[in-house]
């Protein structure tokens, strides 16, 4: 394994993040507080460490699948790690495992808390909180293959492919890093859209540009305690709005960019997705009214909490644990669903569950007709028959993963439905479960083991679940140090 | 499809039903019940009916897959229906639809019941009950298949793997109607030993009896209101080390017959199977420590719980919804499991589950290696790339029914631990879930709507799901009707 590439990459991670903190000390000397100096230093530490690592480019930076995977997975436990310092330093989040677990969940755009008061937070703390969600959304590495090509001519694919959501991350251009452009630049452009109209409709610019962070990324992390409850109806539907928008499939908003409206508006992953919305939207609907707040609160209260869900972002206007048990299953099923591959969403995606329904379906279609060879379709093409074997090995590892999670939660001994909704929750990087970890609840009482397995389902989630196995999986560490302890054994024997 | 040769099977099995039910008529006369003469009535009926239906044996034999898979579950849907008349006339089930969940409950030995009163019922009814999971869990058409070759020289395969749990249906040996024969002369032998046993315990022959049927079919009708935890603890250890050995992968017995007791110790699934018992109770055991009961009660019943739970079975010894969360979500993990293929327990089977561990484990190992062709082996033998596949669509087909299942039964606004819990127990054919449905529950509840998909998800369950989706394919009965329907046109064309 090409180990140096690999630390190179790290190195400008960190000095990414070093540039990323100063965001937070600015505001801190905007609001005159003194937490902010802890953003400042603990830039500097990383900008130390990072120039110090990329001081020397390695000749050799060929990432294979696998480097693409351990890298992935390197950077962001390295973002969370040194992410969360200055919130031990300053004291707003005092313990390790609790500020890590905030910012692992900020990164992964989970929006999972362990505080009990947000509002305690400084200024700088809480713009630091919801800004880890903006970049998580994105992902970090598209940002660096987007501001400098990591390799001469070389266009390193698998990067981009082991970061990004989704199982169809196709190259929008032929040129990885020019892909990686035109993503952060919709992003950047639907972010402050959605900015501009939470300003007219009142929201204090602190509130919104936190607010928009946190509904760009789908994170959910919200800078008062109920979240989003206490804003208006008018910004209650601009954020549901915007978290329905940015859990579509981006490579249909490209698509309307080339202006192939039609081809846009047949995206087949994009149609079921807002499909999938309006049904749920309708059953939590029906299934909510006579709650006695009348027609409009309902629908949005339904239409927010079926956006926030399903987009796996986390926001939240109502106590939904208040809710009746369907409309409470249907938000776990959407949990389970996520938003659109290549969107900034979490789960399990919305083109990877039409998949297995159609596996399913054919199956049966092969027992029907045995000499039949039907082909499983999706965006009007013959899909690959590895690409739905990786589909099925996915969704396989993604419940494993999670009956492994409520097992080790279980522990706890909370009730039943806390303990496999947190897991979920994490997993799918939707923030909020139901029952004690539900709108009003929060992962505080975990111990910490508990908070560093669902800091790993988090990073699990985001990343898609391989490229953290791969960073247990100790066979290949083994394999790839060898030739660097013998070496050194070699170069031992030699002097003595 | 062959529909004549499918009824022609149906009406056997109602021959076979109608003898069957000759055993509760019989107990009737023994205790002087007048609830019997509904056993006669209806065996006479399934008798007038089967007869008349098997006077003329089709020319064309012929099963492929698909004719299997209906004949199965059109059998099973049948002996379900007719089966459950008696407790409708006699009166001890007075509604069609529960005494339908109940004799389904009993066929596919989940042992789910909607009684809340198990003592009031008549002892021909009860014997009935508990009858039907010793004809369940080896299976109907294995039976008839024993008794009797339906084709002549030809083996009807499908019928067999179509029926039987599990994905490892060796023929034992080269005829099928022997490999049924053997499979049902170790059936009935284990059986009468776990009877002779109970006996000893000093267990009343008619209580031995239907524990002995609930324990072989793996099922778990009890003919008392607190199962079995009534009797002494001498019958709860033989009661839950045969509940154990009916989970146990039967070629491995055949194997023993055979002394090749090498073999037969190293059958991989079935020492899996024992090593999850091993550690689940010891896990349960730990977690239930300091119920103040003192050492072999609290083992006891952390094993009783463990293999009635795994195989399916059902039986209770203690109220398990008083424990902590760590060894309730062990006891649903397990469901989950469920029991060794090949056996006549339910669940998606340990063989399935290692299967699959092992297929994300290779798909780490392709990005590791991504030259490597390393194959998964299952018994010491390389895998077939098609089992492989069917076991993951499979694996896909159990989720998705569960997940349809529960947003079907979350209508019902109970508790989601309930909701969830109740979709697994018929699923995997266990019987009791949680909360709700826990030990001291039942499902009398429920709406008939709800009922009626928790019949479909037993019999799904017992029948490996494809068999039933089968019934449900429209598609597939308007092109099998189509010939006979077109060549009715055209008579009444040439008529009129």
């Amino acid at each position: 394994m090409n180990i140096r590439a690999i630390i190179y990459v790290l190195g400008w991670i960190l000095n990414i993040e070093a540039g990323f903190m100063m965001l937070p000390f600015i505001v801190s000397l905007i609001y005159g507080e003194r937490q902010g100096v802890a953003f400042l230093f603990v830039a500097l530490l990383c900008a130390l460490i990072g120039i110090l690592t990329v001081v020397k480019k390695p000749r050799n930076m060929v990432f294979y699948e696998k480097e693409g995977y351990v890298t992935v997975a390197s950077c962001w436990v390295t973002l969370s790690v040194f992410g969360c310092l200055p919130f031990v330093i300053n004291g707003d989040i005092p313990h390790f495992i609790d500020a890590l677990f905030e910012t692992a969940s900020g990164f992964t755009t989970t929006g999972a808390s362990i505080l009990t008061n947000v509002e305690a937070l400084s200024r700088c703390s809480l713009f630091w909180r919801s800004f880890t969600h903006w970049i998580g959304g994105m992902g970090v590495l598209v940002f660096l293959l987007a501001i400098m090509p990591l390799t001469k001519g070389g266009s390193p694919i698998h990067l981009l492919r082991a970061e990004s959501t989704g199982p169809s991350v196709e190259r929008l251009l032929p040129k990885v890093q020019n892909t990686a452009v035109i993503l952060y630049i919709m992003y950047i452009v639907l972010t402050v859209l959605e900015l501009l109209l939470l300003l007219l409709g009142k929201m204090p610019l602190f509130d919104a540009l936190c607010t928009a962070f946190g509904t760009a990324g789908t994170g959910g992390f919200g800078v008062r305690n109920d979240s989003i409850a206490g804003y208006s109806a008018y910004i209650q539907w601009v954020v549901a709005i915007f978290m329905m928008l940015f859990g579509v499939n981006f490579s249909a908003y490209f698509l309307l960019y080339l202006k192939k409206f039609t081809k846009a508006f047949r995206h087949e992953e994009v149609r079921y997705y807002f499909m999938i919305i309006a049904i749920t939207t309708l059953i939590i609907f029906i299934n909510t009214w006579g709650n006695g707040l009348g027609f409009e609160p309902t629908l949005r209260h339904a239409f927010f909490q079926v956006s926030s869900i399903i987009t796996t972002t986390g926001f939240v206007t109502t106590d939904y644990n208040l809710w009746p048990t369907l409309s409470k299953v249907v938000l776990v099923t959407i949990m389970f669903i996520g938003s659109c591959a290549g969107s900034t969403g979490g789960g399990i995606k919305v083109s990877r569950i039409t998949t297995l329904v159609k596996t399913v379906r054919k199956e049966l279609q092969i027992y029907v007709h045995p000499g039949s060879v039907k082909k499983i379709k999706s965006e009007g093409k013959v899909v690959n028959h590895e690409v739905i074997r990786s589909i099925n090995v996915f969704f396989i590892a993604y419940i494993l993963l999670l009956a492994f999670s409520v097992l080790v939660l279980s522990f706890e001994n909370r009730d039943p439905v806390t303990t496999f909704t947190s897991a979920v929750a994490c997993i799918s990087n939707v923030g909020p479960g139901l029952a004690e970890v539900g709108p009003t609840g929060n992962f505080a009482f975990y111990s910490p083991i508990s908070k560093l397995v669902l800091i790993f389902d988090m990073l699990a989630g985001r990343l898609e679940i391989y490229p953290m196995l791969m960073l247990l999986n100790l066979g290949m560490w083994k394999s790839a140090l060898k030739p660097a302890v013998r070496r050194r054994i070699r170069k031992m024997e030699k002097q003595g």
